[in-house]
């Protein structure tokens, strides 16, 4: 066992404490990473906070983890000591299902772990990122290519696998119209990536004060959605749709942008039902779908093509005394565009 | 002008009564079909009684229409005197907008001219097939190949299309496994079509009443959705969901029945809005989607399908003056599966 520094949640509505708490030894097949970089993820805060059911305290958060390779186990073939590695938002699956053997891990069967507040396979729960160091099985560590920094690819293990997935999985590409809802921690990162696929990339924004931003990370145009004509407007011109806006939207609205045949996808996801006229997709063979992350395969896809079009995340480093600071500061979407621990920091 | 007998809606509430209109002069482009078999579809039926806005009276309900050319256009080459054709749910479209330009004639910008109860290209107001002759621009009329009888074609040109283009758009095939949800006029064809196309077939029906039938008509199973076990039984079973029923469902649940990346499209609508949880769709990359009849090409390509497997709807032939009675049959789902009306019977 090793004790390692980490900054924890010790209940739903305390502030997050510098505490230690226990790695497991290095089994045959894992991996001892030395943190470097911690994202701080929208749904840390959700989970710490206990907004999405009981969470079991204290709990470490973080699932955008950068660091190298300090450690592997004597069974290890995928990793060597001195590689730079990330982990995301699982550390393990059955590997067994329908599911896991086809590389969607992130839709196992009998459920993933999470990398933290999760129970893991030897029965202790999960801890994330916040952290000096992490234990891993080989199978659900990635490489980071060398031309991306710590830093910034720190955050594609979640932002950026989010938002590559649906991309990818719904053709993003040269000649397809894509809009990006949002521009926060998911949003820009979607923009970046859709525009290095070859897409026009429209975002669409609450309002027009990020609009320098968005163009600048590679959006061709860019809406307020506060302002109505811009429905009018942008009326069927859509052949995607990410939204990565968790807040409750109009649908019907949106799904009104698409071109024939086109898709919304969810990324972010409200907590209540959202409602829908049927004919919103009648009229257009439009689709309406949803996307989680991605499975480990697609993860080291994601980080290969970031570090082929050198683009990493937009982030503010932080020292570990800021979390709660920053924590606030997410909530506030006074964040251009994500938070980064640096795990020196820790002490 | 032609004078022919019809059988029409006065108002909303009265019932369908014989009488006569007029057909335009055969233009140069215009073919003149002698109309033998109309299908009645449950849309004649809101139509005429204003369920969806109020419609234009007298009005003659129709769009399921199978006949013989009788009279061609001077400038007409696709279609022939004696020739078997049919009519659908369109007579003309803009032919210039991008969605025309692509043979998605349903999703044309400028709006489709509906084949009954629409203002047409001249400024009247279009009569359906409920009637003895329809004069029809050529480039909306297709052809019946002669291995379909006409009478078994006819609600190919609205039920035929509308499950064959979303079976098609989404892939079904050999390997993959289609739920058809409700076994009515839409719902009979698309088993029929689904099976044809080497799909897995499952019969999503309220009760087992019509189990045999569904078997008979190709599906590999069949299971009853008032049996809350079917749920649990069927959980991520489907690639694909097709759901034929218009009274208002519950999403969720049957979007529970989706495999990782399968998609349910609805071809049935209700008029309320539907309650959704983005959840449903994220946990399993699912699509929620919305199909409306298909384009002239692929209305053609349907019934060369049809044709080709030998597959026609199940009908119950009446003579025009059991229309009434029938309206009353469908809406009491009283109906194994569609009416056709003899139009000799129109005397």
């Amino acid at each position: 066992m090793l004790t390692v520094n980490a900054y924890a949640a010790t209940s739903a509505t305390e502030p997050l404490v510098p505490t230690t708490i226990e790695r497991r030894d290095v089994g045959p097949h894992d991996v001892l990473i030395d943190i470097k970089f911690a994202g701080i993820c929208h749904s840390d805060i959700h989970t710490a906070r206990g907004d999405w059911g009981p969470a079991s305290y204290p709990l470490v958060p973080g699932h955008e983890i950068a660091g190298i390779v300090s450690e592997i186990g004597s069974a290890v073939t995928k990793h060597a000591v001195g590689d730079r590695v990330g982990v995301g938002c699982m550390v393990n699956s059955c590997r067994e299902c329908v599911n896991c053997l086809q590389g969607e891990e992130q839709f196992c069967v009998a459920g993933n772990t999470g990398t933290y507040g999760a129970m893991d396979r030897d029965g202790t729960v999960t801890q994330g990122g916040y952290s000096t160091h992490v234990v891993v099985t080989e199978d659900f560590v990635v490489r980071i290519p060398d031309a991306l920094a710590l830093d910034v690819a720190a955050p594609l293990l979640c932002a950026g696998i989010t938002t590559y997935s649906p991309l990818n999985h719904w053709g993003a590409g040269p000649g397809k119209k894509v809009a990006i809802v949002g521009l926060g921690g998911l949003g820009h990162v979607a923009v970046k990536i859709a525009h290095a696929m070859g897409a026009e990339v429209t975002v669409l924004s609450q309002s027009l004060k990020k609009q320098e931003d968005g163009l600048r990370l590679g959006a061709d145009h860019y809406y307020a959605t506060n302002d109505p004509s811009t429905f009018d407007q942008l009326a069927g011109s859509f052949d995607l749709i990410l939204n990565t806006v968790s807040a409750k939207s109009d649908l019907d609205a949106y799904l009104s942008l698409l071109a024939v045949g086109g898709a919304m996808v969810n990324v972010g996801a409200p907590a209540e039902p959202l409602s829908l006229n049927v004919f919103s997709l009648i009229f257009g063979r439009r689709s309406y779908a949803g996307s989680l992350i991605g499975g480990i395969r697609e993860t080291q896809e994601m980080l290969d093509f970031c570090a082929e079009h050198e683009l990493g995340a937009e982030i503010e480093v932080i020292p570990a005394e800021k979390i709660n600071d920053a924590y606030e500061r997410v909530l506030a979407s006074d964040v251009r565009y994500r938070f980064v621990i640096d795990t020196a920091t820790l002490g």
